[in-house]
């Protein structure tokens, strides 16, 4: 094998793009002795030359317009590390794939958007389009399902893929503390964002499992999705889970059932003793059902410069032994446009959460409702609250549609005597 | 891209290598989509035709003698699933790299043995030497080591490398069952094979550390091992970790402290509450620590058919995309002889069994004998054994030196009172 040389442009010099661009430097010697070509970052673009990164970036890497990197004959491999899925960052990439080069991103929103035209052009112009860093950050489950995986027709995909939001609810439980004042805390120690709006209420995690999920069934990605966050998750809703034998997480799914995808992104309560509820922190993890493999799990960090960067590097590292690659496993001509279902026909036992007047006829007036929608009730929790005059009704269903569900708690909702919107949470008795 | 096709020839058709054949020709159309480069198996090579596999072998396919494999023209990749670090096997792979054959390999004896000579070889014709499915079956290990996690300074591998053993320690545990009797249902369950000696004496986990630790720290094989097995484990070892908060399960351990590596092998006592405790039956898992990436964890199906022919495809599509890998993650001119160093320095806490006569004297010898080699006991139960006239007595001592451990264990066992070989079995705190 003969040494060869790539150069690499990162556009981007946030906390993750001045760690990547410290990290090449200093092992550049290492990486080029396993890939047996040399990365070399000719150029660095961004909003900022001035800003405060704590290193000096030299002038002859400066592009003041970042699209340069885009025509420059002396640029293989653009890191993009911009973020959002439209403006600069969907004008560097689609510049980038057209004009022949390799492109490496962290964007997951792009990806989730606009990856199927992406792909298109990369797989014409034979370059990279790698996106290890979009998903669960130091977990390789791109590049396992990608290769690693290869063998196996993947029929489900799941797990944790926030770190945040993991951090929040395990907070939540382990130090008995609210999400707003959890929140604050996460906010300090740098596990959540000046703006936690998309880790909270369930983008964040929808973005990623339609990555996934497009990766495991072969199929384009499909934009329908069943939504929802934890913002409304609340320390009584933990304090019963616990009670219950459940922890509360905030989980995605996709799964192919009869060819028909199905995308969920919602808290769940899941069994203390599953391997699932072990995952706490900021920790992600994502399991993989396939055959002829059975069950795979991989974890690691979610998030972070440090995390990051390790899969930055992998895909650069690709590229630079010249794996080229279609961008979702399969030439974009046999992926699939599959059918969609959402997921009111399926079947959850859930736990469901009334808070009411205490007064006479009211349990009697749920549990008709119940009846009446034929959701038959496995357990019943009625909690005074102590010094007011209304009770919290928990009540455990079995296995029920989620339209009936979700009919349940409409129709309680406009009961007199509910304070406090109802709630629904799904259970994973897995 | 324009698609391509390489020729493949099984040599050795157990049931791995009928596996895999079978898979291979039913998947050869998704395989070359995904790798735009079509896989055909060209030649069959095995001890016997007439073997009954449920399916037949067309004639044009069979090679009377294997080695022509190596020296056809018609060959590209050739899978060696004959097993065993001598023989026919190693005879096979040397021919096929020094005649520029890739090879791909699920034995992990020879490996351990012989791969470095053979990564020589790889590397010098340029040609691949896959062996993802000699460690841990369709866990993706050896790719995630490799690709996925290439950016990071590993300083640490450990988990549970083997299954079989694994799936006896659970069923002790679960089904209070003495390991002969659980040895025995494994056999017929397939979960052991017909002479389990190398997976309950710890050769098995040996062979697939030492290729981990290889990887991990771009180093050489290293020989120096500290292997212990499962053979002497006992139902009341098991029902003495339960009791002090403890499961007992064989695990392999590769670090390297200060430019040292340490590489050990044995069961050990690990808190019920920790991850690896929680990996149980026939599962295998991989736990990774590096810089910059944190904890990596992967974790699934150890052995089988099903899952060695994920690894084996896994492998075989490297090879089809031409993705031209250095063996050992990095190139042979640049892999470290490291310096090991045994375990006798290494501070352990650990559990010491001791089976006694119940004679007054005898705890106070002991008790005595440990403050004699400084070892101090962090928590001591004397269990009489009920209508016998001996007392087990089980000792947890602090953190002390493995030399000490084991000077203890020597200088008890020559002692008229002991009635048993004293255990030593050391605990994992994290």
């Amino acid at each position: 094998m003969k040494s060869k040389r790539k150069n690499i442009a990162i556009i981007g010099m946030g906390n993750i793009g001045s760690y990547l661009y410290k990290y090449l430097n200093k092992n550049r010697n290492i990486l080029s002795k396993k890939n047996n070509c040399f990365p070399f970052v000719k150029f660095i673009s961004a909003k900022n030359i001035r800003k405060k990164r704590g290193f000096s970036i030299p002038k002859n890497k400066w592009l003041n317009n970042y699209l340069e990197a885009t025509i420059s004959k002396d640029v293989d491999i653009i890191v993009e590390l911009i973020g959002g899925s439209e403006g600069p960052a969907k004008k560097l990439v689609f510049n980038a794939l057209k004009n022949r080069k390799h492109v490496v991103t962290a964007n997951k929103a792009l990806i989730a958007k606009y990856g199927d035209e992406l792909s298109k052009i990369a797989e014409k112009n034979n370059v990279n389009l790698e996106f290890e860093a979009a998903v669960c950050g130091g977990v390789p489950i791109i590049r396992s399902l990608k290769e690693g995986l290869i063998a196996n027709k993947i029929h489900r995909v799941f797990g944790i893929l926030n770190g945040t939001s993991n951090y929040i609810l395990t907070s939540m439980d382990k130090q008995n503390k609210s999400l707003k004042t959890v929140l604050e805390n996460a906010k300090k120690l740098g596990y959540a964002e000046s703006n936690p709006s998309s880790d909270l209420n369930g983008e964040d995690v929808s973005s990623k499992l339609k990555i996934l999920s497009s990766l495991c069934f072969n199929a384009f990605l499909n934009d329908n999705i069943h939504v929802e966050g934890i913002n409304s998750i609340d320390k009584n809703d933990i304090d019963n889970a616990n009670k219950l034998g459940y922890k509360i997480k905030l989980l995605g799914y996709a799964e192919l059932i009869n060819n028909i995808i199905y995308q969920r992104v919602h808290p769940t309560l899941i069994k203390k003793s599953s391997y699932v509820a072990s995952i706490d922190g900021v920790l992600n993890a994502v399991i993989a059902d396939g055959h002829p493999v059975g069950r795979s799990i991989i974890q690691g960090e979610g998030a972070g410069p440090p995390a990051t960067t390790s899969a930055l590097v992998s895909d650069i590292s690709s590229i630079l032994r010249g794996n080229i690659k279609f961008p979702f496993s399969i030439s974009n001509k046999e992926r699939k446009k599959l059918k969609f279902k959402n997921i009111s026909e399926r079947l959850f036992s859930a736990y469901l959460r009334f808070d009411v007047l205490d007064k006479p006829g009211v349990l009697s007036n749920i549990t008709n409702i119940f009846s009446k929608n034929k959701v038959s009730i496995k357990r019943l929790i009625q909690n005074p609250i102590i010094n007011k005059n209304y009770s919290s009704i928990i009540i455990i269903t079995h296995a029920s549609k989620d339209k009936f569900l979700n009919k349940i708690i409409k129709m309680i909702n406009k009961k007199p005597y509910v304070i406090k919107k109802s709630k629904l949470i799904r259970i994973d008795e897995n």
